[in-house]
């Protein structure tokens, strides 16, 4: 089976060299518009073809599946040209700069059966693989909380805010570990440049239970914090990604509520307990997704980063953009 | 000058043994309604008087100043009635429980010229004076954002939410070392006990320019989070309160903002530069306030944490408290 | 019980406070030549009689037990009178300047029926408590080594050298830990003052066994660095003192060796699992001591830090000086 | 200029990476005994030709260079053979198995005009080479110590003990900071294995000047460490290799001994002060090794890893290995 990958820029290397190296594929053709970056490719990787022109790769007939790694404006012409073309598809995330956008695409995949997914890599992490057998298995108990910080001081987009380029991450990951479905969306950002885009944003995410997951995303913080809380009432779980050896960990620290006839006080009894760091499988997981994205194709296997998945982000991305512009209204999904 | 203490309990005893060794003042009575309490200040101090029984210290003549370190709730009450006594009052921070409440107490105070103080101990560290410093001679340039995580396994209240707890800090620490006033509050809170009082809130205080400050507080969370970040357009400070040796550090990350005609892209130019983690002074926080509180009244010298600051921050806790309970509205202050 | 207390410098006010709140016994003297210190004994302890001069606390009727808390070149002097006075003695560590000192002490408790105990504070930590457990029930396995670096900006003493001051600690928890006895030491160090005494100085102790401790001490660090690492077949422990909330981490990491007949090779096969991290026991390790030097006394009960472990330090201090003088040599315990 | 690989183990894959984008040279061909390896060649690199035959690789005319990545018994036959080949040679670290090996290698090299060079890659990081400008610029002073602890849980070797496997990275490091030659050299070490091959060992490296350098190497330890520090009369460095973003810090920190005359105490002035961090270049460090060779050869310039450093790190490497026999005898280097 052979890939043909579109953007060579910050991600598409990974993707090259993932690529090449999975199982039954190999990568037929990469195109980039900049003839520099083509020159890389030539250097590392003499069997690859390279071209300019994104028609000459889609329309080749040798070629089965269509990765794009390129800026999210132009996912939907890009994958709706390789569905037409009958090529499976593969985005970055995220999935598609809007929700109608998703919605055709996955109307085209579907109508011409052909796989359509989105890379959302963490799923594929041996850290979030570990975190949802907690949770499944009932270790955590019901969630309470789901609490994320991932900031940095980034690149500046100029074509998305950085909930689109950040926060995209944490809610894959909250539609991988949670089974219910979110509620509702509210979102606070503020932009410290000209072009209004905001770099700066609080998102916050509501649950029919009692669920509540806060998002705090920035592009201007010296500090890079990668660190997810996830509340059970049995137990809960801290994931700092930022951390080589200890990325997660398991507290034993749930609190029973006891409450007395006058109801004047709660008893908090603290069960601070002890810490488990169970140990994470380090396996690449961008090979994770690569593999799966072929299964998906050769053996019909239903991948783990599916489009519902990469519709469902996108849902929650454009509630959060319309909140932020009514100052934080509630936005129902 | 004779001290006279209400409360031993949590912070009590803090107070007891810092004014204990204040210049010119000793600490005369301490009154708790537990006589076991009372039992460990005898046993400490033999030389301080005790009681169960208010009145009998409020209304002692050799006493000259009471301290209150009691549930917010009685703040009102008992700081009413010492300063109808013609007693100079410290008080436990909040304030108060109510804008109203304060305003009673600041008009008694200043119709009988007595000091009335809010014992808002951040403001005493060394490390919070450093980042005033830097602040206010210039080295960071315009502030553009203020982000506080202070979330921990904690004692649920029962009297007051995790907002009037933890975020109180942050909110003096705010007002402390940014001169402009906030214009807007809008916060959202859950509570995961019957007694519906918050124990996870998320705040977001607005300023007329493009400053915007953020407080992620938890009584929660299996780990224990003390942590500012404050970003200026020339220099960046992270301020971890946990760490032992480092808790102030100042980053050179700036960023410029360049933009070319077409306005298809923003460049971002990087000074992610050096990092300096300045010296900082260890002295007990809460010395410098006692004495700050004795100096304010027999030197008639304005303390740093006065009522002012104190009202400030109960205004702010009053709008969060109606924004949660209008699902983040946002309220001017 | 009534305890007199000799020494108010840097440890001094930690005992006089723990004392004061021990069951069963009172401080009833403070002794030190420095008046200054004596007038911050009576601010805070009006109750406590104080004196310039040890014979008066020494040979003060009342008190039954006398604690030491001196220069080590003055336990031997100020400890045989007390013993000689029939009183009770409580040295700091170390718990003399020789071998000869300690023995003749031992001698004269001995015969007077007296006890005689050294504060090792430490061995009264919930750390090195849990330690023992994890060691004494096996679950550790047999140990293999002891790694303990304890570094800092100290205070250059004028009397004895770094491994006098600071690898007396670990010196007392390794006989703590491990029932084995050590078979030598080897030692080095070096002086970067006129005064000749050592302020870096790395130690090794040999046992019959496969155990090797090495102990790595300096007053002219620039960071403070406790950690101990303890090393079994089945598990290993890393005691890392500057940790707050994780200080004992047990690992999962042993290793199997198995060989191949050509012996060209020996494959380990890692077992690095998971991590644990126990709940530590937080209460002041001194109170701990304290209670346990008044329990030797009135109870009879043998105390954990009892002089055969203090006698066992000073032979290996004293082992240690004599091999750092000849280069290293192995001295034989 | 054409390079041939032999090994394509652990480090190879990095060195063909490097190489093959390292400007004016290429890969030619790579050798090694495992077919499999070589399979992994072919895969990513088409163009590079392979063999399990060394002898091809070594007397193929086209070949101008030799890059030796195999254990290191078998570098001197091997580098000697290529070098009567008239090949360029560098050899990964160390050197050789002995003094004797390496002289005979240079004499060699020297009589043919060849480069002979070693990758001690930690010379070519940011880290080091802005530790070495600080020490060179006097900023540190004059330097008193150096203390190293490089331990892991590592695959234990079969040929060499663990001084030559890890401390040779520390070494080179120390030769290359520090101008004065060391004097004599003491080790201690232990085996747990039953092929008395040390697993843990403590290295002294005296100066005739009051500079001592100590390091730590242990492949039994559950936690990865990787610490220097090197404390100066003016300030000290603390490299802490396992840090992502502030790997090196400068501590104001010395110390001024003031002594009075009846020397009965040694007062330290402490000025315990700033901390600064500074900015580490990120290029990878094996890139800079691999432009050093090949400009050592097409522009005679001399490379920082030269064959003297090299020569000097086993040099103290088989002295170390003799006092480990003799129970850590001084060896006079």
């Amino acid at each position: 089976m052979n890939i043909g990958i579109i953007g060579y820029g910050y991600w598409g290397p990974n993707l090259v060299r993932n690529f090449s190296v999975t199982k039954d594929c190999s990568v037929k053709m990469v195109c980039d518009q900049r003839t520099e970056r083509l020159n890389v490719v030539q250097k590392l990787y003499p069997s690859i073809n390279v071209t300019q022109n994104k028609d000459e790769l889609i329309s080749n007939k040798d070629i089965d599946a269509v990765v794009i790694a390129t800026p999210v404006s132009t996912h939907f012409p890009l994958a709706k040209q390789a569905l037409l073309e009958k090529k499976h598809v593969l985005l970055e995330k995220p999935m598609t700069d809007s929700v109608k956008h998703a919605e055709e695409l996955i109307d085209i995949a579907n109508k011409n059966n052909l796989l359509l997914m989105v890379d959302h890599t963490f799923l594929y992490t041996g850290a979030i693989q570990k975190m949802k057998d907690l949770i499944f298995d009932g270790s955590i108990g019901n969630i309470n909380y789901f609490d994320s910080t991932r900031i940095n001081l980034g690149l500046f987009q100029s074509d998305i805010n950085v909930i689109w380029d950040l926060a995209t991450h944490d809610i894959s990951i909250l539609y991988h570990l949670i089974k219910e479905k979110p509620y509702s969306v509210q979102a606070i950002g503020i932009s410290h440049t000209d072009n209004k885009i905001e770099n700066i944003a609080y998102l916050t995410v509501h649950y029919s239970s009692k669920i509540i997951a806060h998002f705090n995303v920035s592009w201007a913080s010296p500090v890079k914090i990668r660190q997810m809380l996830i509340g059970g009432d049995k137990k809960m779980i801290v994931f700092n990604d930022m951390e080589e050896s200890e990325k997660v960990k398991i507290y034993d620290t749930g609190y029973e509520i006891k409450t007395d006839e006058d109801r004047r006080k709660i008893l908090v009894d603290y069960r601070v307990g002890d810490v488990f760091v169970p140990k994470i499988d380090r396996k690449e997981a961008l090979a994770g997704m690569a593999s799966d994205f072929v299964k998906g194709i050769l053996e019909k296997k239903e991948p783990i980063s599916n489009w519902e998945l990469g519709l469902d982000v996108v849902k929650v991305l454009e509630a959060a953009e319309e909140s932020i512009k009514n100052k934080g209204k509630e936005i129902i999904l």
